[in-house]
């Protein structure tokens, strides 16, 4: 079966497909993100879709993260086995058999979980009441991104009423999120657009707060977003996920007035080999479809400039390098995905490197725990 | 942790998202593509890089397989650990490490593998001849995909007269593939290119003949080439893979010249949940890009007609319908992928379901086997 490599094995011994983790980088991600919302108020609670590892959400919570977020049952359910004790599901859990297991979290780590809907709060809180536990309930407000969340203003007080009259939930706040901001390149037209989002989730929780409910949470934001985020009063905590990985899509966008670029590292790359070289235009890697996600546009090349990798099927790339550059059979090269989310989420675990040895092994322990 | 449904549990208690595997459809296909090859001459080699699965496996060589096609090393190590005899690597193995894999599969297996590249095959000279084995060598030829091959032609035979010099090498024969042509949905466009493209195989077999060389490989094709590749006289064997689970996409194509479609049905679908539903325009599924693949475009609904899919994220779906259908969040639905292969590797197992019913979890063994 397939090996893995051992540990103060090079980076050149490591088999291929594989999915790069640096320490350092990702050391730094955490420090730099801690360093960002301290002393702002505002609490961080890293959303673990992107990295499923109970391991790298320790790490979070020992950078002064107060929880995490999930957006299944399926990595709840990892993330308090591993050892996590504070949960929120950012999507609404419907499906009685998912109810079940929600409950049973709740027996077992401060669970919060979102909701749009009366009906699904009315199962929520009779499960809750059948198991004698409590669960945190935060209300979706759609801020744009017209995904779940029910309309801004009175519509999110009226489902807080009926959270707080029902037992087994504790009716928490709002949720606001809006991904497709979040790689919007311009920094101002981001921030704007950001600031409007959040001016929806701000006006659900003063209506909330005008029938006398106290907001405890205002939850949003992702990456991109993150360092508008900490300057929009009202806001009490950030999710985001991707800062941690990073991916070459987040590394483009614009932070900085000055033009300065995302100060998150890439700390995963992919780890290729050449598998045929039969002319120097159709240099054939190891990496296809079923190693890198596609969703969100082509890896990158991490080491040559001028370089591009293309999708070539199922387990297969086709990489061009710019003319003189020597590329035989054998080679190793180095991707940057363009996501990193649905890219981890192909693999059974990070090979994690620190000075181009392998230092250890970290499962992607909720790998497809799409349920 | 996520519970697997039950033996004999209705399909509406399956938890979501869940790929669905249905078994009489499944033994449908099996004994279609067996009927396409009998009489032909040609054998069947059936690709399992679609379903990663030795149950499925088996139950392709019981309906008259000769032996499976593997993409990956990974692949081939878990149909071997599985019971399948015969396996051929349809992608040149070239890492050290991947070598030494291929030669402990030669012990336990008969065992070939493609190649393209002189070097390549001296070093699995080598490793054979060091670990006393015997691995069957089949030559790639580019038949103009533009992937992995050396040209058609003399290049072959050159690689052919080496293979068959070198100690712990047996030389075959030839493959040609031709991916982008398979889902052509022109029936008369898509068989006169599968015959150029097989010109190409045929005239590098006649090359190698002509030096003394027997050619008892000749293999090739895919789900959409099979009836132009069965009377193509020369192809020795025929390694589709998607016909025995099948997607939308390959649903579409024309197979008789009377407009038929395609005799393989979709056995394979993913059921997914409504988990809000806000708005007649915003029904959103618990289906995204971790639980479908969007490398080849969107799944589509399997029972509502004018319904569309579109990707709203990692683990999000939104769903259009039709004015006047009801869905409300908690109600199923099911999609048929746009690509079987990638999706099935997104899964840990099938939920095999017959009549509505679930009869079985079958694993999917080689999910994520990239190496």
């Amino acid at each position: 079966m397939t090996k893995s490599p051992p540990v103060d094995a090079s980076q050149e011994q490591i088999d291929t497909p594989a999915l790069l983790l640096d320490l350092d980088v990702l050391d730094r991600n955490l420090e730099r993100m801690a360093a960002l919302v301290a002393n702002t108020g505002i609490r961080l609670r890293p959303h673990v879709k992107t990295h499923k590892s109970p391991l790298i959400a320790h790490r979070q919570m020992a950078a002064g993260a107060v929880g995490v977020c999930c957006a299944k049952v399926g990595e709840a359910e990892v993330m308090v086995a591993g050892g996590i004790p504070d949960v929120l599901i950012t999507t609404p859990v419907v499906a009685p058999e998912k109810i079940r297991r929600l409950m049973s979290l709740a027996r077992q780590a401060t669970v919060g979980v979102v909701a749009d809907d009366l009906q699904n709060v009315r199962h929520l809180s009779e499960a809750a009441k059948e198991q004698k536990v409590t669960v945190h309930l935060v209300v979706e407000i759609n801020v744009g991104q017209n995904r779940c969340g029910v309309s801004p203003g009175p519509a999110g007080a009226d489902l807080a009423d009926e959270i707080a009259r029902l037992p087994g939930l504790r009716f928490r706040g709002f949720q606001g999120y809006h991904g497709s901001l979040q790689q919007v390149v311009d920094l101002d037209r981001r921030a704007a657009e950001i600031r409007r989002a959040l001016d929806l989730l701000l006006e659900s929780a003063q209506a909330a707060r005008g029938r006398g409910h106290a907001i405890d949470v205002l939850t949003g934001g992702g990456t991109g977003s993150s360092a508008t985020d900490i300057g929009f009063h009202g806001l009490t905590e950030l999710q985001p996920g991707s800062y941690v990985l990073m991916d070459c899509n987040y590394s483009r966008i614009h932070w900085g007035a000055d033009g300065a670029l995302v100060p998150f590292g890439n700390a995963i790359s992919i780890l290729t080999s050449v598998v045929s070289c039969t002319s120097a235009d159709r240099i054939i890697v190891d990496t296809g479809w079923k190693s890198a996600s596609c969703d969100s546009g082509m890896p990158v090349l991490k080491a040559i400039d001028g370089a591009t990798f293309a999708f070539a099927g199922d387990e297969h790339g086709k990489v061009s390098v710019p003319e003189g550059t020597r590329i035989s059979a054998g080679d190793k090269l180095e991707l940057l995905p363009s996501h990193c989310d649905t890219t981890v989420n192909l693999y059974d675990h990070y090979v994690c490197v620190r000075d181009g040895k392998v230092e250890s092994l970290w499962p992607v322990a909720a790998r497809g725990r799409s349920q």
